[in-house]
């Protein structure tokens, strides 16, 4: 058992509130949560936390975590340039170590910022696997197919392997993108997530091409259409949305789905700025992904919130535009259960313990007036000082407890990046 | 004598490359810059930069550094109820005493993210020389007088005293904006300037509302309006500049005049986002502040950065709207020139030892492909390893050398926070 006492708590049970007391944790999940009791048991560790903030982690519902390899490495280019000419060619060159090797660079990343899931689309999900499990992360895997109903056989076989590997790994069913497949193929996982009760995701009106292309192949917007083919009948969601109108939120708020913003890769690559005041206010469950950090390129928790926030004021011109306490929530809650993880999305006893420490003394986050709006604005990754992932510490004060060093990923990384790109 | 070898040092003299080389310093300067050499002189202290870069150190170019005391204490509240509820009656409470507890405050924010000088304009001037001078900052004051013509004399006073009252200590001519003061306060101030030979700052065209009120009463926008009575014959420069057309960037180009961008309080305030994209196109000189803590919310030259270029690409909805290099010289080069620094923009051998090291092993900035781009959109504060300010060290991994504690000062300003805001 793990002891937390002197803490500022923010549960995220219900709304931002902050409680002080303690919590403590045995074996992977919390088992008490409240006033300091006359009697205390044995503790293995007993941490101080100094008043400062015990919370949810943060979930990264969107993600390509081998990305990391072209960070950087193509920026200020448009858009058409930077997919064709700077990053297919050279995924065409990884190999499954390769995707290994990145998803542990990434992984340094998460955890340093705060984050303990994250819900990965990418290439050779063996490695992503390997990954999560060795450094005691939580990874949700989603389907990526694209292409016609011969490639939904592997979208189903990769479901059918990966879903109950490990406690800590999850699969959903998921393709591409609209744009990338054809209707057999939509249809075909329409069918396989009516026949499995299982919800189904997907990139979603991220550019106004994509949005009005679709509307001129199926005279639908990507939202409507899947629905009508009965793709959603058992919920799931979709990524970026930033071309969304207000029927496309109807359709995700009466289906219950997940919007998954990612306002930084939006705004890198110009495609836009989500309508997440009006999803907030319409009651749409909302998110946040970090996407790729070829297209981003941080993998920061703090960056999405902030973003999220701030560009609603920008895109409505109203300071007042969105609650920055509802980018927290996205970024914890909402991460946990748009990507099914409903045992660590709050702090509770008998729920996974998933958390984070946040040093409250820093300067940046002094004075302490409010405490949720001043992690959201002013807060960064420099203040999480301790990151928990099913009760193991694996984070803390800059040092890692992953079974691998920072030194050891890094050399590994940097030699492969220079058959990659050399 | 200070010796940095083993590094990677972008001089910014010119462009972004980057060199490998040493770096030394001897008292407050930069007396070394090149190869190993055969012979080594004595050093009182040799550091490994192990590959890690050198840089020059952040000019912060706009800031009230003692609103860190209103630091998330209204949020996502209108613009007006904002500034006459929530910051003005509480400014009035403050004391000279509070002002220097709350710019020490701010400068522990500056330092471990690597800013050295800041331009600062607020009450009690004497304060802020005093922190800055005991921390070891560097700090140029702004005149910030509102009203009429009787209100230069007070500026013309502190111009007096502060100008040369001490090396790291300036003062730079500037009343708050158009619209707070009357036509007299603007003549006045411009015949001090003249009489001085000295360049004028102000506020300038930050809300839509500003520019078409100045329009309306002077038949001119402010930056036109200015020019017209000879505010700028030395030259100058305008804090914000988001409603700025063509017309108005051409008065600042022919004057030489600093737009300096605040791209994070303008997004909070939702005040707009400044056309930088075709500022630094034409030629504009840019620098860029972080404005104060209470409409920021953070004191993050990374912040602005990133926020400068990527806000530029959803402006123009173009993701090669900007490069992501100008950004980091307007926050270091361009910031220092901005408030007369000319002896500390860059490094070069004789210049003012103000620098910083960027840890390039970390994480969120590998692989390395292209080190400018990478500190702008994925660089953050917590790869600065160590600020040096005229030759001194004040912060390094964590730790600052100051005179005073972070302890020491947090425990003094939330005496103060308890005093004011309860």
């Amino acid at each position: 058992m793990i002891r937390f006492y002197n803490a500022r708590i923010m549960t995220m049970e219900q709304d931002c509130s902050v409680r002080q007391g303690e919590l403590w944790t045995d074996g992977d999940k919390i088992c008490y949560i409240g006033e300091t009791p006359a009697e205390l048991p044995a503790f293995e560790r007993e941490i101080n936390a100094e008043g400062n903030l015990l919370m949810p982690s943060f979930k990264n519902a969107h993600t390509h975590s081998a990305m990391t390899f072209l960070r950087s490495f193509a920026e200020d280019v448009p858009l058409q340039t930077w997919l064709f000419e700077k990053v297919f060619p050279y995924e065409d060159r990884l190999t499954p170590e390769d995707v290994y090797a990145f998803d542990r660079l990434a992984i340094l990343e998460y955890l340093a910022a705060g984050t303990t899931a994250f819900f990965d689309m990418y290439f050779y999900p063996d490695s992503t696997v390997q990954a999560a499990i060795e450094t005691g992360m939580r990874a949700i895997l989603c389907g990526s197919i694209n292409g016609s109903a011969k490639d939904v056989d592997r979208l189903n076989d990769q479901f059918q392997k990966f879903r109950h590997i490990h406690p800590r790994i999850g699969y959903r069913l998921g393709f591409h993108a609209e744009y990338t497949s054809d209707e057999s193929l939509h249809r075909g996982v329409a069918e396989l997530a009516q026949a499995e009760h299982e919800p189904v995701y997907t990139h979603i009106s991220e550019t106004k091409k994509e949005q009005e292309e679709c509307i001129a192949r199926h005279g639908a917007s990507p939202a409507h259409y899947f629905e009508s083919i009965g793709m959603w009948e058992y919920g799931g969601g979709g990524f970026h949305g930033v071309w969304f109108d207000e029927a496309d939120r109807a359709v995700f708020r009466r289906n219950g789905l997940w919007m998954v913003s990612c306002p930084a890769s939006n705004a890198k690559l110009a495609s836009g700025i989500a309508p997440l005041k009006e999803a907030a206010a319409e009651g749409v469950n909302l998110a946040l992904g970090t996407d790729g950090a070829a297209s981003n390129n941080a993998l920061d928790p703090f960056r999405e919130m902030y973003l999220g926030a701030v560009l609603q004021k920008l895109r409505n011109m109203d300071a007042a535009a969105i609650p920055a306490a509802s980018m927290l929530r996205a970024a914890t809650v909402g991460g946990a259960r748009a990507m099914g993880l409903h045992d660590c999305d709050a702090l509770a006893e008998g729920k996974q313990a998933d958390l984070i420490m946040i040093d409250l003394h820093a300067p940046n986050l002094q004075p302490i007036h409010h405490i949720p709006e001043s992690l959201v604005l002013n807060g960064d990754r420099c203040n999480v000082s301790l990151t928990m992932c099913a009760g193991k510490v694996l984070y803390e004060n800059g040092q890692y407890f992953i079974g691998a060093s920072p030194a050891e990923i890094l050399a590994d990384t940097e030699k492969r990046i220079a058959r990659l790109t050399g």
